[in-house]
């Protein structure tokens, strides 16, 4: 499959490039790419990523990001910012892409956990990650040509594991998250949140 | 009770409104009022609302919109007016809220079962039902004061019931919704998104 992969840079967006590299032909896409520079915050440059690219069969997006900030400090800008980058940047890069997708091919956005197990801090996380697990789940049932849609949804990602008595929160490696992208693309499912926790290794 | 209905001349909003007169001191705010005009997509609107209403102890937004469009058809304006209005028109309405309110006040917001169950035509209301379902959950563990904030999910909505054998969607009654606005004002609960499936009377 020709797979676009976009946030390839980032912790979670490299190690899916990894995992995919070897089955697949995969092309790296981010806001730093020299090759396949690509700001998703605007809705131009994802359309002329997907110009240059041709037909494809898959589009993973792991990009977006959101307001960590208690609730008290959450500003205008701060809410404008999360609607705009980690819903709307994604929503777009779906939308878009459908024209560009192969009969059968599949859309794979990223959330998170905080959409409904949110720590302190995390409302306006909660708010988009839910946001976009809404939209996937409302587009399944009306994409063309069998195209596919499903949102990832891992916890705090790192490249070590929490302690567990330490800390509450789950960690989970990029590697192991990696996983749930690579079922996303090369299974059957749409209209999922796929919570990556199944997917994490004992070690 | 001093309790705050906005949209308050909708169909569960007037519902809400007639149940909750007998025993508390209702203000009703809608577009189209007279007394107490609000219009939810604009900040300064519901700042100044609340600006003339001294301290209440319940706020209870009936009010937003989003766009039902195939998805196909769903443009740039569809989505920025769902956002605006029943996502961020809510969420502004709860974060202007919070210096009005009594110390225990509530906030309770309106999303719908489309959120995880849409039918066709419904990828923006899911998405901004959600979204508001994700903040809910997210803002409850932060707000002061014991302050709670709830959203209520309700299925259709109309003056009748839809004839079960034929159509899947099911259809309550606006004054077995009202019920669930009841609940979320005088009872305890916070962060909850609540099913109004589960107050439907039997007829």
């Amino acid at each position: 499959m020709k797979i676009i992969v976009i946030g390839a840079s980032g912790l979670i967006g490299s190690a899916i490039v990894s995992a995919l590299t070897p089955r697949h032909e995969v092309i790296a896409a981010s806001r730093k790419s020299a090759t396949h520079p690509v700001d998703i915050t605007d809705k131009a440059s994802i359309a002329k990523l997907f110009a240059g690219l041709g037909t494809f069969d898959a589009v993973i997006s792991a990009a977006g990001g959101a307001a960590y900030r208690p609730l008290a400090d959450l500003t205008d800008a701060d809410f404008a910012m999360s609607l705009g980058y980690k819903l709307m940047g994604q929503v777009n890069l779906a939308r878009l892409a459908v024209g560009h997708l192969s009969d059968g091919g599949s859309i794979t956005l990223t959330t998170g956990v905080y959409a409904k197990e949110p720590p302190p801090n995390a409302a306006a996380i909660a708010m988009v990650n839910s946001g976009v697990n809404g939209y996937v789940i409302g587009a399944a049932g009306e994409l063309p040509r069998g195209i596919r849609i499903n949102a990832v949804s891992p916890p705090l990602v790192g490249p070590f594991r929490l302690n567990a008595a330490a800390s509450r929160v789950e960690c989970m490696t990029p590697e192991d998250v990696a996983l749930a992208y690579v079922e996303a693309v090369e299974g059957r499912s749409t209209g999922r949140v796929i919570d990556t926790r199944s997917y994490a290794r004992r070690t």
